[in-house]
């Protein structure tokens, strides 16, 4: 049977399979590296048994819930909570039938080879899910799920990862970072410092996300010199707390300093809530040359990751909420936008920024040459919508010729489904490595050099480029 | 020899091909759906033998003038008629013969492979096309043309086409479908409607047209709301004669509804001749928001393709008229462009869009997380200019990861040239087969699942997508 | 052992190999030509040994250059020279050490697999470079570059170029070519008619420029009919030294007459220093209509290659000037941007534009389109940052379905690195022999005819193209 075959992903030509088997070999056991997901500490400090496979894997993945309902399907019987009221199905063994019965329509996608992984090599479970198996699974992924092995801690350890990042906003006291170092466990969980929800003045939230960054400094925001300072005291709590890198998303990466009257301006517009769309992106274009500036002196490393328009079916995000599978990517400009940070601080060997992308076409033309020339730029790997045996293929064939392997980090699995991390991190290896022996069986890379260049991909990299 | 190898676009790998081969097989014989073609429908309704190869194969087919042009070549050289009345070259075999001797260019082209495949399979042609054997070959084809066995709905049936769907102006009659229906025939001949030379207020024949659509509707057009009621009635009418799709061309999909005010002020300025180039795009932008609506309610799916700048080559286009190989892609965008249209419509389980693209890179950025979203949306495949091995290839490999296979509709043809119908669908089958095939082979997708879903993008898809 | 394998860069498939390395024997040893370089003249004419390896190989090459600064190496440390005279690296051995040192940074590169082949197969170096063997390797070709046998002129014989096209500024007053046509040598070296340091209002040293120019001619050049008279006489002059081509870049290939009060006007402009970057654009978009009315007149071929944002890092270039790794591509647009050039000029058979990008995106959608129907228009290979495996893989890949094999030109080097010339055309020609047979082995291009095709783009087409 074909279905979780050893040699799964590996191109079919014998000589590259056997050269990929053998690269994936030597790194499949490395430990993981995370520094970039959207896990939620409190699984990890309370350590509490995971409540049901629905709650655990279906209800909060958006990549699940956008297929179906692609297909006509409703939220509402996924159990998706809404902001109406309505009423939502609450039979947690019914959504998973009902998921079983439409799983096909996962096939060829990466949610639908992660899921089959994690479904085998994490639970055991050696039927595919269909219809008719779906509540048999269920069955048996709720005894597991009660049981001491799958706890979130172990789980963790089980996958052998060595360090995970969360994301976290700026006003975030890390109450559950701080129990889980408190603890004697020694899981290595550690924030990632992400301020849009403040630095975004045009945030659906913004005024009370400035209130809240305000109580967690102890007063209240109402410059943007105060603003600045409460930013960079939050920065050094964050550091305090491990953080190693911050994290950055816009719809544009325009960067741009403002003179500070100029900035304050904005920001007093934004607080007498009279802020419109292009000010506030003045303002962002801003905000990134300061956390640059920042960046450069507490060596927090930047990530950017621009082009994606959130909440595109307005319906959907009124009823549900954000993070439902209505933000679509966007065509994206890099050469122009980031002209004045790299200028600034790209030359500057205190400085690191990771680029990200969802636009495939940049890679080539313009991230592999950026990166290619300025020292504080790295490549961040392809990601979220790109995170697939085809997007990350691109992504190496792209970048390789212009950057090399040396300036782009580690796998992202930017994940907030904790059960998939030892999956997809497998399948980027298993990427790299038929990546890298197509180069070895075409005489393009020597096999002792792959070997090395393997293990940098699955984790030196990463601890280079996070500094962890 | 290698010339029309059975295995033909298949990967040489012996593990990839020999599934590829079992796929293909099993839907080699499947029925053609044909939903969206240029084919007169007068052919089929008259039923007369075609008059010659030239005439036939030649004359009317721009993907074979534009190359020849291309290479220094005379259109008049080839019987292309002329607007400005020059004398063009009549005696078809000597057509034929340049044609041969200039065969070569269409190494690697999908043009080449269809002929090469109409020739031997529709033809029985055993020869390769070149300066040597033209005129030999013309007499072989002109022999067949006047059998009985090469009428045009004899043809239909040795295709085994189940259903064609002609394209059709709003003020067009339907007469030859008509004829079609009230014959003995049993063939399923339907029109499509579309309705761009009427509602681009800068056609430059929109006035004539506007007349027409008058004339079929028995009273005159001066107001937009009487306009959309003409539109209204004719769509009503296309119905009877058993449309199921609307079909919209546009350099850019850009939707938004205006006021009936503003659309009316902007029907009357292009009544009196005063329309602008911006506001014909404005109106084109809003008719795409009634052409839904209206959609919505009588539940014809729409189609659009947009991306392409008409007759580029203005000497060419003065002189030949369009349609002459003079039409160029552009860069076009779909996330923001589509924003209204979606978020008014997109959730409606009534409403249907198929979007196409003459744009690679939207694929995997764009087209494929919104068709992964909105219910609404499906992917029209890949099409013109990447109709092609490659092109179809791409179209899978970027939109399967994002879509999956069960948001896309099968293969449209979208051709002018009758007897390349089931050449066309053959390499559609191939390149899916082959693409499937190595998903199998990487151990990604069960075989047993790529037989389902071979029989689907062959087959089924296209049933479903247009309802057939 | 891998290195160098005579079968580098084929797939590793034995039917695809086995027919690729009989297409590429076929070519190997055809005579090279060279119609775009930025080779100096100087060291044909004075044809002195090369003065050691870090001059000649190291030091010029900002393909080499960029990568290392992007690792954090210091300009300096390899020599480079200063425009604030900062003292730089001069031990000459010890740079070639850091470089063998940081070496394996290129792996994967088009620039380690070019030096690779260079330093064995032109100098023989069996050892690969390492910080180990540096110094041993720069002894080795030190001794070969003291010898007879690596002298420029029998460098350029042992490689079989036939003919080499230099880059010259219009006011260049082609002192060594005239050296090398009057010595007893007949390697033909011919100029290339670059005018873009004058016709670049913006061009930050445009007055002497102009200065050098009207020196040229014999004349103060005061206004813009004396300037196009002037160029028009360059162009001549140029012709007589044996020029066929001229060569064109600029960020965005804009097309557009203006009046010629209009054009005079920014010409006055400029020359009271008082241009605007958007009046530069608009004269530069009116010099291409020129310079194609010229082409149309005295023959010679255009060439455009737009899409390079220049000196993106100011501290680099402020430091060490222009053509240090600090060029970054930049989306471009052709099928509107060329609209007005190609309808004035595109169908007549006097002239013939070749267009290059650094935008793999345009390939498929408007460059193939554009050039299968234009008959002056043919499409450049593929250049600078993608003229790499994957890069030229691409090229044909996007292009062939649309615009066949024959309005492409062949392979162009670009490079500024004589004695990298044979492999870089070595492994142009192993691309394509692999991406045929590729096509072969699918079936989809005859074996003979293949091999008519390897020879075209090996060598005919360029002939062809450039009027060798």
């Amino acid at each position: 049977m074909t279905y979780l075959n050893p040699d799964r992903i590996f191109d079919p030509d014998p000589a590259v399979r056997k050269i990929a088997r053998v690269l994936y070999e030597s790194v499949q056991d490395l430990p993981i590296l995370s520094p970039h997901t959207h896990v939620d500490p409190k699984i990890l400090a309370d350590n509490e048994p995971f409540p049901d496979p629905t709650e655990l894997i279906l209800i909060p993945d958006h990549y699940i819930l956008r297929l179906l309902y692609s297909h006509g399907l409703r939220l509402e019987d996924f159990g998706v909570p809404t902001h109406d009221g309505i009423t939502v199905e609450t039979d947690h063994r019914k959504i998973w039938q009902l998921f079983g019965e439409h799983y096909h329509l996962f096939t060829g996608t990466p949610t639908g080879l992660w899921m089959d992984a994690e479904l085998l090599e994490v639970f055991g479970v050696h039927e595919k899910l269909t219809g008719e198996t779906a509540l048999s699974i269920y069955d048996q992924l709720q005894e597991k799920l009660q049981s001491e092995e799958f706890l979130p801690r172990k789980m963790y350890e089980t996958f052998n990862i060595e360090v995970l990042a969360t994301t976290d906003a700026p006003f975030d006291t890390l109450e559950d970072h701080k129990l889980i170092r408190e603890s004697d466990w020694d899981g290595r969980i550690i924030p990632t410092f992400r301020p849009d929800s403040v630095t975004d003045l045009s945030h659906f939230q913004w005024h009370d996300n400035l209130r809240r960054l305000g109580s967690a400094c102890g007063y209240e925001i109402t410059s943007y010199a105060t603003f600045i300072q409460a930013l960079e005291e939050r920065r050094s709590f964050f550091k305090t707390m491990g953080c190693t890198a911050t994290d950055h998303s816009m719809e544009n990466p325009m960067t741009h300093r403002l003179t500070d009257g100029e900035a304050d301006n904005l920001f007093q517009r934004a607080l007498k809530g009279r802020i419109e769309t292009n000010q506030a992106h003045s303002f962002t274009a801003h905000m990134l040359m300061e956390m640059a500036r920042m960046s450069t002196e507490d060596g927090l490393v930047m990530q950017i990751h621009p082009g994606i328009m959130r909440n595109h079916n307005l319906k959907v995000f009124n009823q549900f909420g954000p993070d439902m599978g209505g933000d679509i990517p966007i065509r994206t400009e890099y050469t122009r936008n980031l002209h004045e940070l790299l200028n600034t601080y790209g030359n500057d060997p205190r400085f690191r920024v990771i680029i990200f992308t969802l636009d495939e076409t940049v890679f080539a033309r313009e991230l592999a040459p950026l990166a290619g020339h300025y020292p504080a730029m790295w490549l961040g790997s392809a990601w979220w919508f790109i995170d697939s045996v085809q997007g990350m293929t691109i992504f190496r064939e792209q970048v390789t010729e212009s950057a090399g392997f040396h300036k782009t980090v580690g796998f992202i699995d930017d994940t907030r489904a904790f059960p998939s991390i030892s999956a997809r991190h497998d399948v980027s290896r298993r990427v790299d490595a038929n990546f890298l022996a197509r180069q070895v069986a075409r005489h393009l890379i020597d096999p002792e050099e792959a070997q090395r260049i393997i293990r940098s991909l699955a984790y030196d990299l990463s601890k280079k480029a996070y500094h962890l």
